[in-house]
């Protein structure tokens, strides 16, 4: 088992190992006061692990209300937000109770801005059961529901008290599960940690504890010093530009992590041929998303990607904030005219 | 104009002066960045004033949108809030532009935890137009929304950037709300400040300006050394505890200053004849009370009163905190146990 800690607006640990999930009743003991706990999850997870969660939690003294969502985007709603607060306060939780997010992204930001919430804050633990929770969302405190009119445009800097990241769930991912969160090991590999990026050849389960700790570790460092995202943190958005983009022309259809390996590819191959990293750099990075079955390319036009990637900021004659990797291990902000990114895209494709 | 500068999470400045409201565009210009603006209020504030906060965001170059909702707390429930979510982004307010709070403690509570949720956090101004608003639920940075099963139940901490308030805006509240704020006015000079106290003599409007300031800097003196609730805030709960059960056992038929002035008399009362103050000085409290027009007492009982300020700490063995008078300008935390509840009100009574 590895621990990281991460000294936020909070002081939490994130644990990484295999087998967490029956120990997780008295590790959440030891960390929250309380004696009830509201278990977050949606139908796929519900089935697979939450029984298991349930017993340890019971075991441990612990009352336990459950709140499942159907898998999928769609359940990151404003109804969800509302009626996950009520069932909160009928259960009549405390500001010492705990909130338990056990599921991907979705799960977490949902049950995340609830806790959050509720009572103005109260006890928050997440137990990611995908690859992209463990390496991404279940790091760095951003909770969120999506409105009517966008994604993630409601939610909190809440950090969570506990990250129970327990591997062995992630056993019953599906391929493309896996793959969408490798796309994010990718790029933490990418922007910081040349070993990592060394470490991606098959069979990652192998070492996938150490990976998990690596790219944790990375956004915690950027987490640290820029919690609110103001500067820092935008290199965590490597890829990310272009992969937002990638998933507005789809409608969603195409994944965030497949999104974002198109993305990544891009601007790896435009840098290269503006000459902001050598060739190699670049081929190796499209090389190892290749390696994964994760897409390259995209049919999409870079007219429509950089309408998508610019939204309103179309408009204005302002910058854009472009992550460039320099070589593997280090990536640089680059202030961007929105007028060139057409071009830059047109380069990549 | 008086300037209070507080420094919690953020540090920002409240504004105490005559006319402010008509200056408020060029002052909200001064402290955010973006264009847009949303103003919230209620029915009756936005007949009198949201026309000349308009005309004053618009003279600054704000593009403005409005959220009106029917006065009284009914208005801060979870459809509102999610509604008004939904404006701000179907208005495309960014992060740097700000929702302004026109109103008293409704429409600051609701606006406030919109403010904290919309993209994680964009500007906060407040505008307090009434006393209580002025001197308490503006300043420390609670926002709430009431849940089916309670008040208060969901928000946030969410500090302000600006708090304006132009105590001329106060000429038109009706007695009834005027005196509700006195109730606490009247509890700032208990706790903190014999010179506030002796001031509290009609016409309180002459030195409005100064009252204003004095409890502002007495509630902020609390909320820098404890902007979570953790301890010394609870001072600022004088008079809450007996007072929130006659707001309960009145089923919020009585008003929250009413019941605060009720439970300022009870507990020092009570506190005078178990010899924790002496005479003089609950008599000095209830009297002042009184001199106001504000309730001494109440005719539920000790029995339903202390069920009703327990709720379910009273299943438990445990205490609770009461904030008892020592001398004017001066109050103690005392833990009590709950059992102890009943026969102290029945003193008090």
């Amino acid at each position: 088992m590895k621990k990281i800690t991460i000294s936020a607006s909070k002081t939490y640990d994130i644990l990484i190992g295999s087998g967490l999930l029956d120990e997780a009743g008295c590790m959440i003991a030891g960390i929250v006061n309380g004696r009830s706990a509201a278990i977050v999850t949606d139908d796929q997870v519900e089935t697979l692990y939450s029984g298991r969660l349930e017993a340890s939690l019971v075991t441990a003294g612990f009352n336990v209300v459950r709140y499942v969502v159907p898998h999928g985007e769609f359940s990151k709603n404003a109804a969800n937000f509302i009626s996950l607060l009520n069932l909160l306060a009928d259960a009549r939780l405390t500001r010492a109770d705990a909130v338990i997010a056990l599921g991907g992204g979705v799960v977490g930001d949902l049950a995340g801005f609830a806790a959050s919430s509720y009572m103005r804050g109260i006890g928050f633990i997440q137990i990611p059961t995908t690859l992209l929770a463990a390496v991404d969302s279940s790091v760095g405190g951003k909770t969120a529901i999506d409105l009517d009119s966008g994604k993630n445009l409601a939610g909190s800097f809440y950090q969570p008290d506990l990250v129970l990241c327990d591997h062995a769930l992630l056993d019953t991912l599906s391929r493309d599960c896996y793959r969408d969160g490798l796309a994010e090991v990718i790029k933490y590999g990418v922007i910081a940690d040349e070993k990592l990026f060394d470490m991606l050849k098959p069979p990652i389960k192998l070492n996938i504890e150490e990976i998990i700790a690596r790219c944790v570790t990375i956004k915690r460092d950027v987490v640290i010093v820029d919690e609110k995202e103001q500067g820092p943190r935008k290199l965590l958005n490597f890829g990310h530009t272009i992969g937002h983009a990638v998933e507005v022309c789809s409608h969603y259809e195409i994944s965030h992590g497949k999104s974002v390996a198109i993305g990544m590819s891009v601007i790896a191959r435009a840098s290269s041929k503006m000459g902001l990293c050598d060739k190699t750099t670049s081929e190796q990075i499209v090389s190892v998303i290749k390696s994964f079955g994760l897409p390259v390319t995209t049919g999409f036009s870079a007219k429509e990607l950089s309408a998508a990637a610019l939204g309103d900021k179309k408009r204005s004659g302002s910058l854009i904030t472009l992550v460039v990797p320099e070589q593997i291990g280090q990536c640089v902000l680059r202030e961007t005219p929105v007028g060139e990114l057409e071009y830059i895209i047109a380069l990549g494709l």
